[in-house]
């Protein structure tokens, strides 16, 4: 009997899979959008790349580094701490204005804004940004040029808090905690229409939306937007800041290594060797094409995400083994949190994903399979056509300057007894190690397979999952026994 | 007791509607998106046409009058209608291709694509088209420009139709009367997935949504993308068919009347006083601002519209007894018949509707409240928010080189006994008059005030409100009186 394991959640057997489509062509009426199989290792650089204005001749013909790989969108990078002189001022103002109060989410993405991800919006969406994003997927500058902006970054109010603010014109913002945290300046409040926001973000109305639930249907039928001046920076006190770089820290840190590319991981899971393969692979490419320095931002988002998922402290412990055992190299990796709250909006989400990067300094994005889907919530399928990621982020406006690099599922080679890229042509020798089967193996004590995770990693994931049972057994009601 | 009556239909009494935003403002994330209150006529053309670079002083320093006023998107007009010469051939080969049925809404879009309306567009959509119109409703080209293409023109194939086509690369398309019309070629199947293309289309999953009961629920679970040739021009037979003009017709129209402007009015409904008023006053700014011979194209929708609206010959009738009575200039206005079936998708569609008219020549749209919408099919409300059409189109990616000129509610007002643009100061001396007030004095034999609508139609359609009404009584189950 042959055992079908899984790498990656909800994978199909579809076998279009196994092909790479060329996307980032530009529209031709009269040519159709072609896929094309992929049988070697070298097409982990697909066409891609090739398209692009940038080739690595161009930067290893010359010695200088350059102090940034490529600008932030709008120019400049958006930073939304106040200044620590202004910092009473400031705070003593904000506490006369009316008050709004965030929830953590809400939070996550002050955070996100504070620091520039987003650039180059300065607060919550107006309307004007809001239905651009909405329907655009990207807002247009004053210069005429466009900038991706896939996901609505909005704050809900409620009618109360509506009738409360009146005609004020700036409100402050309140954290979970109760302290005032931010000011938000020139306020425009309207619509909040759940359903239409919704629906143009995940092209669907099923019901299960982990962020739809949590952030969207308990929210006010009011959106604020407005500019946004943040007291302090954003902590979490939960002794993971120091992984918490901003878009500011990383460029430094990108040009105290002296990178000459680097290339941006986004994952919400536990690192396995198919990860790491790819990423190493990656690694070798751009240095066959000529890239002297190219430096991995390997970088786990670290906001919100469903209950089913890995939590941040276990992933973070994880990543960190990964690196100690050697699996990647220390010294061409950086390991940092990506503070958005995730969405699983599928292919209008990676585009968020890619241009926050950007904003980061990372020229190269990895993508995979299904990028930010997930299992539909009620049926027994993928919320979205896990090709569409990939195919929408190498169409996506203001996202051109960015390279886009897709790859191949890997999977674990039995012959050779690790994991590797799939081989259709045997694809009896693959098997596929899913999450659920990780927590099985983890409950029954079993090892997976040599070679698909490291020996640290996979530890940090047993304690993870033996944790989690014996939750579970502590949930079960006490039944006397027979 | 004061009457409240409509003019458009579904008209809220929200005060912003008596306020002209000023849309096409370039993003700025450091200031607001303004509304301004307007008070005198000269509002009309509001300041979106002040960014625009072309002038009209550039437009009268010329004694040039320009051949083309405005480029068809993708710099040439599409053409599918195959040459004369070819068609004895084509149509042997056609009919021996795998063959795929057409109901009269995927006729209406073969006549739509073949005469270029959705230029650069050759072809019912292939996925990478299809994907860029849902996510961002623009299309990049290759050299990096873009085009508006905001509704997915796409023709949907069942599975037994699939399979039927199996490997073939190209395939017939049989007309509705079961001729064969057109060939698809190099043909691309992919997912239909409904719900998906509802949501981000419509916003909204609203029952009743009269093109997805009537084009989307019954069709086939996939999509087929190719290239069209088709057979002869398409024709309706109905005494219409003088009407429909193709872009290039129009075009060569506007070049014969010397036009230096073309300003469109899209609409579905009985022309009344108050339309007349703007597009008389619209002609009137561009005289004003140096326009030697601004043209009107009166451009009623001639494809598939839902049942209640007033049907295209009755329109029609309507439109010319309103040239005839002289409400509007035969010597400055061209009426024809724009083929597009209706989607009611509001803010998605006006880009459409205006898109279309730049490749029929129009270089000025007009755009009122609500556009393409329509009253919510279960709720007491509009589907969409009134403001946000003219919001969305002033935004949109692709429709930069359109003149958008939103123009303020017209109304009867009592007072000068005429209709007028809504004057809020005094607003209970305007009248509304909706589509059922019509219908109503219709019934009762009643007039409508003086000056609402020419007598000429007026009268049509009392002709027409009348048949309703003795159909419906011929509906009336047969009840023995008491």
């Amino acid at each position: 009997m042959s055992l079908t394991i899984r790498i990656i959640n909800n994978i199909s057997t579809n076998p279009n899979l196994f092909f790479q489509s060329t996307p980032k062509r530009p529209y031709s009426p009269s040519t159709k959008f072609q896929s094309k199989p992929i049988h070697h290792r070298n097409s982990l650089l697909p066409s891609v790349y090739k398209f692009r204005k940038m080739s690595a001749s161009s930067f290893s013909s010359s010695t200088q580094i350059k102090g940034s790989l490529i600008d932030p969108d709008g120019g400049s990078l958006v930073d939304l701490i106040v200044a620590e002189s202004e910092r009473a001022n400031k705070t003593l103002e904000a506490e006369s204005m009316p008050k709004v109060n965030l929830t953590r989410i809400d939070l996550g993405w002050v955070h996100v804004i504070s620091e520039g991800w987003a650039s180059p919006l300065k607060g919550f969406m107006r309307e004007d940004e809001y239905l651009q994003s909405l329907h655009f997927n990207s807002i247009r500058m004053k210069d005429g040029s466009v900038v991706n902006m896939s996901l609505p970054i909005v704050l809900a109010v409620d009618d109360e808090a509506k009738e409360r603010i009146g005609n004020f014109k700036d409100v402050g913002l309140v954290g979970p905690d109760g302290d005032v945290i931010a000011i938000l300046r020139s306020i425009e409040i309207y619509k909040h229409n759940k359903e239409e926001r919704t629906t143009r973000t995940w092209g669907t109305t099923a019901p299960g939306l982990p962020y739809v639930e949590e952030a969207i249907t308990p929210a006010g039928n009011w959106l604020i937007g407005g500019d946004l001046e943040v007291l302090k920076p954003i902590k979490y006190n939960d002794g993971l800041d120091h992984y918490r770089l901003s878009p500011r820290q990383l460029r430094n840190e990108f040009d105290r290594r002296r990178a000459d590319a680097v290339f941006a991981f986004q994952l919400r899971n536990p690192v396995h060797n198919g990860h790491a393969l790819l990423m190493n692979d990656t690694r070798s490419r751009l240095l066959e094409m000529g890239f002297k320095n190219p430096i991995l931002l390997l970088h786990p988002l670290g906001g919100f995400t469903k209950a089913d998922d890995v939590p941040l402290d276990v992933r973070m412990e994880q990543h960190s083994k990964v690196l100690e055992d050697g699996v990647l190299d220390p010294e061409t990796t950086i390991v940092a949190i990506f503070p958005s709250p995730m969405h699983y909006a599928g292919p209008t989400e990676v585009q968020w994903h890619a241009k926050a990067r950007i904003n980061a300094g990372a020229n190269f994005y990895i993508v995979g399979r299904d990028p930010a889907g997930m299992g539909h919530p009620t049926e027994k399928r993928d919320l979205y056509d896990p090709d569409h990621g990939k195919k929408v982020l190498s169409m996506a406006p203001g996202l051109e300057k960015l390279n886009i690099l897709p790859f191949r599922v890997a999977a674990y080679d039995t012959g050779a007894r690790k994991m590797a890229f799939f081989d259709p042509s045997r694809a009896k020798d693959f098997l596929f190690i899913s999450g659920t089967k990780m927590r099985t193996y983890a409950r029954t004590g079993e090892n997976p397979p040599d070679g698909f995770m490291c020996p640290g990693g996979w530890e940090v994931l047993v304690k993870y999952y033996r944790s989690l049972q014996s939750e579970e057994v502590m949930k079960q009601p006490a039944v006397p026994s027979a």
